[in-house]
């Protein structure tokens, strides 16, 4: 899929997941996307969990999803992501890109999962103390039969601020 | 440009930049990747300052950039990413991933700063207090002649962790 393209069909959506398995090779192509992000003096503070276990998905949505994200427990996979160091947020941004829209040019939904619970999180997963959980996202194919047109809602739906409401030329506040 | 070969050939080369001017029109297109980045409860926290005058980059290179970036001022764009409210830089790396990777689908170099002084360009460039400064990049065509060797030297020279050291199944510390 062109860049462009995989850039604008890139939706969150969490109701239309398959429970269908991910190949191993596609999990380790979006995750080799996300490596090859830039980040501060290279220091590559990415780090990713990626969870196929059932139960351990069962516990972490039982104790950490908040309630609207109980759905994305029938997702195959949730990848977890973690920055280390924990100030180092804004390179891991960038590595989560790169993972998204890679799972969308290989055929897989996404959907960033706000209102976690981090400290449940982080125990459930044994993540060190010093390690900041960032953001986790189901990995999933689309439902068949569903998806296309929901994801056609949803893009329809978008609702994005005017470029003259973010971005200014030459100094803060000169129109673009 | 294919999704992943666009993530691939992203490089940061603040050297063979050309001065060449970067049309309006792509410029656009660069800040319209960024804003279809997901962002917690659609904030949309990215805020864009797009440098072209002269007389502001060149001072943007002598009071902020670092002795090492000095040369990105022969770039004709220098494009300056804000947070607000200024917490939400996981948000913006997002962004910017989206930005760079469509500069790199447009024939264009991008080379995230590092070691940028904050405070003199948040000064320079009338930035809110309370917004938070998050990255600067320039935006430019490739020197002609020159840049394709240097660009296929520094992927050849790219040092990435290996995805082991990155990458945990199920729970931290155990093996992908």
């Amino acid at each position: 899929m062109e860049t462009l393209e995989a850039i604008g069909k890139r939706a969150s959506l969490k109701t239309h997941l398959s429970a269908r398995q991910v190949e191993q090779e596609k999990i380790t192509k979006i995750l080799d996307a996300a490596r090859l992000a830039p980040s501060a003096r290279n220091r590559q503070p990415w780090r990713f969990i990626v969870v196929k276990d059932k139960d351990v998905i069962e516990t972490l949505a039982s104790k950490a999803f908040s309630e609207a994200n109980l759905v994305m427990r029938e997702a195959p996979v949730i990848i977890v992501a973690c920055a280390d160091p924990s100030d180092a947020v804004f390179d891991v941004g960038l590595a989560v890109e790169n993972m998204i829209l890679a799972a969308t040019d290989l055929g897989l939904v996404t959907h960033l999962m706000g209102g976690l619970d981090g400290d449940e999180l982080k125990n459930i997963l044994a993540i060190p103390r010093e390690v900041r959980f960032v953001i986790a996202t189901p990995l999933a194919y689309p439902a068949e039969g569903s998806y296309e047109e929901a994801a056609q809602e949803r893009l329809s739906q978008r609702t994005r601020k005017d470029l003259q409401e973010l971005v200014y030329s030459n100094a803060w506040g000169r129109p673009f």
